[in-house]
């Protein structure tokens, strides 16, 4: 049994992946972390019948585990990356902060200078589809944004063929789960019910930086793709739905693009190619590991409208870094996903 | 034109009597206070067109204002109830602290002691089905709870009649909103969605005062009848319903019953009495200043459900306030207050 | 008075109107159909307490009204219009069928002939905003569809200075009440519920055919502008957001592009320009008869993005078939519409 | 592997079971048969990436199976439950057909005589923390309402003790999901939503039935207990709170009702007894197959508050159906079943 412990399991992201790591079969929960609840139980945290104890980051036993998962805000993480790769245990970080191989680029977006940067070498981007080979040898993996992981998967097949060009249009709607449990006016029932505000819009979101990186388009206006993103907060607790709108090469046609991405992603168990004729909802994916793709072509145009869906809290978190656990400790990759 | 000002307009109840009096024929906006935002304006609080400025409750001109709503939270409004009044303007007051005509009744279940005794004995209970004509002389009304105003009229034709006796069961649900504005990890988004949350069962919820003065009712176990008030957390933004459960007198039927209902609130434009056959749902008056309430007979057994339901923020605070303001100044009762 | 019909009553958009003119000072409510409910009451359609007896549209006194609203399916509204213009009295359309000038475009998108195309001369599409003068002198106003609404407010004052060109991303959100009230699987809530799904994307929903004709813009590849419109069904009960995406002319910067919307709609009573960093989300304008536009420049790009937004029911169907009431009767344009 | 059948995927009930028998060790998922979809995909019906074929129930190979699931509409189940016990293969019954012993009081209730009675004399009540013993050897199981498993597991404790008397308050509410998935007014997106209703109310509801049966509570008046159930329709896809009022003997007390729970349900897998001060919320039990229990006591009363909560598509349906296919076939009886 591979023993984990989970650094911050007292937000959404720590407690859907303490319920996936509970039921996987090769794995054992050896301790638990929280920012503001430690000496309580997990029951009292959450509406649960379990009563793990919370213990406070600096009481973790580390170098008992031999995997650690950070659910920490950024920032927050890179201290605590540190000392457990001292520990000489694996990492699996969950927030931004090992993400961004730039250094520059990360404190650009995120206004706080790298101070790890020797581990920042180290990291993979967690993305099992695009970086499995080098995620089973890492010891450092960083796991994926929400937002990213539905954008990266639904242009990759795009980006790999050379056929990202011109403005690319994202128009994101998310669940409110991905905007964390800390109360915040924002996040509160009478404002977000039965409402939808688009936010950080006009090329201000800090996950463009992992979608830039990761499709290799650099900034807007210096190579020839601009990425345009739109987030929307939507009257869900979970699901991302990215409506993206490209404008396809001149000679590219239909059967090119759905023979592309089928090359791309054969036999992948999580990612879910819809037939011609479907678009991707939340309910395709929502409670699964699945990233589900839909392609509807805009006749008479060249352009292709790209829907894309996945669960905030599991492909486009926990879920995935259970993935990249399995991954990285040679088991079958499904294992404990199972929808 | 009746000139007003809203003490604490930034919460729910605040807001929504704003948009009440600004389009109500017969009234004009003078000021408007809030605890957190003066010096900002009603547009950078609220998604609204409207500019008006906001100013502290220091700088209020109390006495350019004919009448002032009070929006506070409870203890809160004490002094400044007494600030008003010592100004001679009228006041109704949207908090808790007149409502219990006992101060020690008050301090027992708010947990602090009553500061303005002397004005309590002005104060009047502001439900205009029950007490119109005192109302009409007031200079000082205590607008009821949202909670109390659905129990209260749903059950006062029975407490008229003689017949409450033995356990009311009140089981009550209302929206978020009630829960005011202030962020709260309990009315957050995720946790109320796709949720339903009963709080403050078993008889320790603060508006059972309200219930039990105005039915008549002593504290359980003093007199012939006493309430289990059950409330539960309900995923909607706004509306309340009250499923009361009474066992009536062994000589009283339905007819007897029905006759009370309607004899007790004959004309009356904001209760709703449904006919035999329908139930009360919350789509039947939220959005309007009405209290609609449905009786349903148990066959076979001496059982009346009686469901009572409003939208807590107009008849349950706001459009209540309106209703008193109308009755307090000699205006038609309905007026600002159209569906 | 005004003396009304409304044939259809017994759809969402038909019950609003109802509201909307049971209180309008100026208006009284003749006569009601229904297709389905004949002989029933409003309360028993709806859970309100009106009593309005319910015509089958046979036995409706047509003459007897002033001025009629149409509420039915496209293609049933076609006959019911030449009825009531047969009858000499005047006529708001909700539905589609006089919206498109050109019968053969009609035909293409609906699927069915024109049946009325000497009427369909006279028919004055009913967005005051655009054609108030015209509204003025009509018998029969053809009331806009909920999203073109939207999208052409939204853009209206950039085909003005003919700065529409290429391709126009229309990436709009729409409430089930949209839907209409006929039970389907998709707008059952299960179905709806915790989800977003994106239908009719790819140059397929009907209403593109008001926007490209609005717009001036022809048909994709004909002129120098085309729409891409991707509608999305919402878990909201009601409202819409339109996020729109506009590449700019070379020399058109913000100042210009702000100065454009101020002047395009100066004094206009239901159109809200928000300032400079807000964005439009549902709450600025439900329950309202408002469209609410933001515009969000993409810092060192030539996109735009414009969003709209306004309450389907209201602004998006009978909260502007009473605007245009009250501007073909010379009423004040707000009468009946106060927030 | 156990090879199972299931008639009647294409509703919720059916889909869920699936999506439980797919990911369960020790199944293998013979054949599927839908009433409307016969010739479709699985795929075609569920936004979901699973391409099983759908057979008319005709064309069911029933006698491959070794236990078939039927999820049918009452009535329509008793035929069908009688084709599969003829092939010798065993049943599990999700309908209402084999819940009630007596078939005069079934006919009662449903309004159509019981054609199988045979059968019936067969058939266990599959709630397993009641009758696991018989269900053990059972051939045919009738698995509970959603209703009656909140209920009876909530109240059972309180029967064995013989502590239920008078009139006991059941409010129960449900998501929407227990309205099945067939297109209805009643369960559109517009009617539920930011609603709550009332409905069966007043001694109206089927499901009394099996709680009558299971708790030996005969019918109001004819024993020294009687039921008041009021269901209400809940805006959530799924789970079910029940709220009950119950009133103690007089020497019973707060450590003795305490007591009798946890001797009644010791190492229960699937009922989460709540410790003092907590209550049940649907988010103690939506997506697991428990049912959770709190115990609140009125103080200065006999009034003892139970709440109960489960998923009405897990524990209230599917899971349970599974739980009883583990009991039936000797397995774990938690397998497939984590939450």
């Amino acid at each position: 049994m591979i023993k984990v412990g989970i650094i911050g399991v007292s937000g959404y992201t720590g407690f859907e992946l303490y319920k996936l790591l509970r039921r996987h079969p090769a794995v054992a929960i050896a301790w638990l972390t929280t920012e503001s609840y430690g000496g309580q139980r997990l029951s009292d945290v959450f509406p649960c019948p379990w009563d793990d104890p919370l213990l406070s980051l600096a009481d973790a036993p580390i170098a008992e585990a031999d995997v650690v998962f950070l659910c920490l805000p950024h920032a927050a993480s890179m201290p605590a990356v540190a000392a457990v790769r001292a520990a000489g245990v694996k990492a699996i970080d969950l927030s931004a902060d090992f993400r961004i191989h730039d250094a520059v680029t990360y404190e650009r977006w995120y206004g706080t200078a790298h101070t790890q940067t020797a581990l920042l070498a180290d990291a993979i981007y967690g993305l099992p589809e695009l970086h499995r080979a080098e995620i089973a040898d890492a010891s450092l993996v960083a796991n994926p944004g929400c937002y990213p992981t539905s954008v990266i998967l639904g242009l990759w097949p795009l980006a790999e063929a050379g056929w990202l060009q011109g403005q690319i249009i994202v128009d994101s709607k998310s669940g409110v789960s991905g905007a964390g449990r800390k109360p915040k006016l924002s996040n509160s029932f009478v404002e977000t019910n039965e409402n939808l505000s688009p936010y950080s819009i006009g090329y201000s979101h800090r996950h463009i930086a992992e979608m830039e990186q990761e499709l290799g388009i650099a900034e807007y206006g210096m190579r020839n793709a601009n990425l345009v993103f739109s987030p929307h907060l939507l009257p869900v607790s979970r699901g991302i739905l990215s409506t993206m709108y490209v404008m396809l090469p001149e000679a590219v046609d239909e059967a090119m693009v759905r023979a592309a991405y089928a090359d791309t992603y054969p036999g992948e168990p999580f990612v879910h190619l819809l037939p011609a004729g479907q678009v991707a909802t939340l309910h395709h994916t929502v409670g699964t590991n699945r990233c589900a793709i839909g392609l509807t072509f805009v006749p008479g145009t060249a352009t292709l409208i790209v829907t894309s869906t996945l669960d905030n809290l599991i492909k486009g978190a926990s879920g995935q870094a259970v993935q990249n656990l399995n991954v990285m400790f040679g088991l079958e990759e499904t294992m404990g996903l199972e929808a």
